[in-house]
């Protein structure tokens, strides 16, 4: 590789070549009327519809590896992590921007895998790359914004819950926490046969199930887990001026074979303060629980509590109910 | 300061204490039906608009210096910058998403600060805050995503320029890499009140230019100066598959007074090849120039040269013509 070669309209080229069109996204495609290749990209909004907006750091160091987290998983999760978000509104993504930097020596295999992993993810997301921003940097920083679309009026936010409603969980919590830990423990790159590891590696965003939330009205509020359940329903219950009552023994927890051999580690606690899980929290008027069903589409939804007045959140347990503390990930805070 | 306040929440907190409303971006507000709090901002596109996406990187060590460059030029100018992407498009900003990485004890006075500079970019370029996220590091990281509006079929691209066609500059090329020259030259943090620094610190996006070159259709193609004019142009031939007869002689470069005592630089050199004007980069058909002004609100519209079929770019001084070489920043080839 030579020296001369290493420029940002070559690190451009590169990702140029990937195709981020197939079968998979050719439908949000259309939405793109110019795409990467000048100052901006520009993006032509359905009728009816209502733009959604996020974006998420994924730095080296901070939220992965390098020496853990193989290149094509950080490709991959870097984009699920903010199609997460539109999911949590309710909404389909639609296009994202990469903003990536990195060291001139992972720009050839490194860069290969990462943007291997990030085009799947962006033909499974139906969510192509509009536009972005390349440097170079000693870390690996990547900052992804992804825009979605939701139906005027049907996007669902945190602030929606009110007292007596349920509050449900998608999936089972603390998978990912776990996954992690296995990933750590290992020596070099872990196997990503492990469904714990791979959910960890590769998370997938519950797009079908918001979109379903949203559009039939059944859910009141909702958000997605990304930091872990404490911190991510006290951040919901803030919003909407409420507090929760949880029921310890029904948050589904993973399900750990003794083989696996994680010892000294409860479940529940990693359920309620795990991260990156990036399953749907959301409350539903009890007069339509009944509409819920137990699985959507192979995914457990489980109720987990209730809202309440009173705005504390509390854990009830089989013998005692304590006050939680948000014990999730929070970058300010020093780790637990 | 107490540690247990110092958390990603209470971040968010004070980023939300600033007013990011004002008479300066009321209008663009009505856009945003949902602000900061929610897992996504909520955007409500205007009839007859497309959407302009842009993100720049703004890196303490890549594109700042946290001694030379006070928090509020950092948050101006991260913010500029990103708007200048829109300005090129002849587009208009509608809100912008920080994504902000800073260490904890930045989280005082140095954050007041950059949200104090932030904010008054924000107002003057009727951008509001939409969203974002912030993470705890050792450097200052700052992504900025604007998104813009321009009317359907008015967006200015880089791929439009013809052959024959006219090319102009906006302002005066090399005037902000001799005000970083001067800032760097200077012990502690160097006065704001010199010109050529003030336009480093606190560049101006040619909005309104900008905007009346879209939507009256002289521009054919347009793109800002942020690299510097050599890698600039040759990025806006490449797109449209043309070269350029750049006429040196013409080319408006900084006005330097003997007192400035910048020693053995070329002035030329530095319009050529200096970064971070935020100046506009324009062609126009040789038909329509006549109806180009002079000065567009205060501001210098220079002909600088002439679009070619020959796709190379060729710079013409009094004595001899030879051939450019992007030696703008280009963060993936070693510096000049």
């Amino acid at each position: 590789m030579k020296l001369r070669r290493l420029n940002e309209d070559w690190v451009l080229k590169k990702i140029l070549e990937h195709a981020w069109i197939g079968p998979g996204n050719r439908t949000a495609l259309k939405s793109l009327s110019l795409g990467i290749g000048d100052d901006s990209a520009l993006f032509r909004p359905q009728a009816g519809r209502q733009t959604i907006l996020t974006c998420d750091w994924f730095l080296e160091g901070t939220h992965f590896l390098r020496d853990k987290h193989p290149p094509n998983s950080v490709g991959w999760k870097c984009l699920a992590r903010a199609v997460s978000d539109v999911a949590a509104m309710g909404g389909k993504p639609r296009c994202f921007l990469l903003s990536l930097a990195l060291p001139t020596s992972l720009t050839g295999h490194w860069l290969d895998a990462f943007l291997v992993g990030l085009r799947r993810a962006s033909l499974k997301f139906q969510c192509p790359l509009a536009g972005g921003d390349t440097t170079r940097r000693d870390k690996i920083l990547i900052n992804v914004t992804v825009v979605g679309e939701a139906i005027k009026g049907h996007a669902v936010r945190r602030s929606g819950a009110r007292a007596g409603h349920l509050l449900y969980v998608s999936g089972r919590l603390g998978e990912a926490e776990l996954g992690l830990r296995l990933l750590k423990r290992r020596k070099g790159r872990a196997s990503r046969k492990n469904p714990l590891i791979r959910k960890h590696l590769y998370p997938e965003p519950r797009l079908a199930l918001g979109h379903w939330l949203a559009s039939t009205g059944l859910a009141s509020a909702m958000t997605d887990l990304s930091d872990g359940l404490s911190s991510d329903l006290m951040r919901l219950c803030a919003a909407s001026r409420v507090g929760a009552r949880l029921d310890a023994t029904k948050i589904p927890t993973a399900q750990i074979s003794p083989a696996m051999s994680i010892r000294g580690l409860d479940p529940l606690q990693i359920a309620l303060h795990g991260g990156d899980d990036y399953e749907l929290l959301f409350t539903v008027p009890s007069r339509k629980a009944s509409l819920l069903p137990r699985k959507f589409r192979g995914v457990l939804l489980t109720p987990i509590g209730r809202i309440t007045r009173d705005k504390r959140v509390l854990v009830v347990e089989s013998d005692r109910t304590h006050q939680l503390a948000p014990g999730g990930w929070d970058p300010f805070r020093l780790r637990r």
